[in-house]
């Protein structure tokens, strides 16, 4: 797995081995922390390797090293805000990240791949998103990376014979998070526990998906549906607005806190407002999400106040 | 524009020249032809560059020098055979070229694009192909570097202001062709007049799109259509298969060659067998093919038998 070490793969990698597979976690540890992995490493079976996954030597050797019989792609940027000024961090880390790993598993003959996209793949699509919309016009570069990586992950699905598993997610929070709104609100509330200066005017409104549930929806997906490419979306099963967001976070912080808005429709270019989302087909196949927008939302804000990074 | 010198580049450079704008045409000629442009040489407001696109410090340098109003990109690799052995062929010469070319024209406030996409995005998808068909899974690394281009394309428009008009066309036939079956055939008929080898079964059915009927929409969409990211099918009115083009390639030729065809349902790894194509958006607009598929592949093979390669 690449992301190994982060918010969402890391969990995923406790899931993984409680089913007793052996692992490889490959990360970079920008956003990923060694801590959120360190259970792990006591077990014969879990190998830890600090590597850029766009360093494409690094993987083959990687791949030369171990029989790999799937690999889960998670690593990428996930600060969308920021690669308005510098495109090139999607290029390389949302992008040039799928095609190596793609490269090495045509290279050494691996044949299952599991990739963390996102609903940004469909941009400001309005009403609620299936996977058969288009045409898909993301509106962040975080959002057109995920978008490449699909397409080559499809040429190399039919060239090659790799089978593959698509999760097209929006925001996902819980313990563990490395960045994101409540992310940054942990650290701001931590500078003035008085005032919260939150982007945008609060109204922005997306479903919130717990990482746990996220986890089973990917393993339930990759267990279950038998596509040569499968594409399949996945969010929480109600809505939050910033607004609440923030109001539940100043209650979990036990504070009195004021909310400054910045204003605007949205916090930065390239988040898209409001989010409404179908995921009839993995609820097809019999996933149920444990927790709504807000009871997600309050994990998150509990488990990022007693960690302050 | 880029691929100024090709086929498709060339007539779009003459009917730009007839409508009195001032070009610059880059061009690597790898497929593209100089004598293509070689009328357009002479006049003053024309201006031919043997360049890389994929270079990006060269496409700063033009884009310093000139002040562009629009790009037109066409330059690809646009033989979808061969990148099966070596997928990064596309990642370089259709993804790269277009990403080289979005840097080119954020750095420099360039705010037209006009690009040339495929039926390839498609990939396999049955019935006949809308714009808003989704999801999206090409089975060539030629559609997957184009939709990965559309979607860079479509996040660079929402972060700089950037218009673009995206054409999706499939088989594009006609004079100056510098690539695919008809031409192929040209060489192997000018080798063995007897007889003629043809890819796959004879089965595979196609719209065939005139290039001058091709250049007559995306210069009316350009005109009329005003979204931020503009996404229409071009192709063909009619279907023509295979076994028929090859027919009408030789009775063009004069001769009686006889065909033998290779087998199985498509001619190589990424050949979609059979495409149809829903080209209603173009139309309502006022688009109207001159040429059917059968006439526009009799104007092709006519050209290519009378300028050998």
């Amino acid at each position: 797995g690449t992301g190994g070490a982060g918010f969402i793969g890391s969990h995923l990698c406790d899931r993984l081995a409680e089913r007793g597979h052996a692992i490889v976690a490959a990360d970079n540890l920008m956003l990923g922390r060694r801590e959120h992995i360190q259970p792990l490493e006591n077990r014969p079976d879990f190998t830890f390797v600090e590597m850029d996954v766009s360093d494409v030597a690094a993987l083959d050797a990687l791949a030369e090293q171990h029989r790999f019989d799937s690999v889960f792609h998670l690593a990428a940027n996930s600060d969308i805000g920021r690669s308005h000024s510098d495109p090139g961090i999607d290029l390389t880390h949302t992008f040039a990240t799928t095609y190596s790993v793609l490269e090495a598993m045509r290279r050494h003959a691996i044949k299952e791949l599991v990739f963390a996209s996102t609903s940004a793949v469909y941009g400001e699509a309005k009403g609620a998103l299936r996977e058969d919309h288009g045409p898909l016009l993301p509106i962040s570069h975080y959002g057109a990376g995920k978008l490449a990586s699909e397409a080559f992950i499809s040429s190399y699905g039919e060239n090659y014979g790799i089978r593959s598993w698509i999760a097209r997610f929006p925001n996902v929070v819980g313990e563990r998070s490395t960045h994101g709104a409540l992310f940054d609100w942990g650290r701001k509330l931590a500078r003035n526990p008085d005032r919260l200066e939150v982007l945008g005017d609060g109204t922005q409104i997306k479903p919130y998906l717990h990482v746990s549930d996220l986890v089973s929806a990917i393993l339930l997906a990759w267990d279950t549906m038998d596509e040569r490419v499968n594409v399949f979306n996945v969010g929480g099963p109600t809505r939050a607005s910033v607004r609440r967001m923030a109001e539940i976070f100043i209650e979990e912080a036990g504070g009195t806190a004021t909310i400054d808005y910045t204003g605007g429709d949205r916090g930065w270019v390239g988040d898209v407002p409001s989010v409404e989302y179908d995921t009839t087909k993995i609820r097809s196949i019999g996933w149920e999400p444990k927790y709504d927008s807000e009871q997600a939302v309050r994990a998150a804000a509990r488990w990022i106040i007693e960690n302050p990074s």
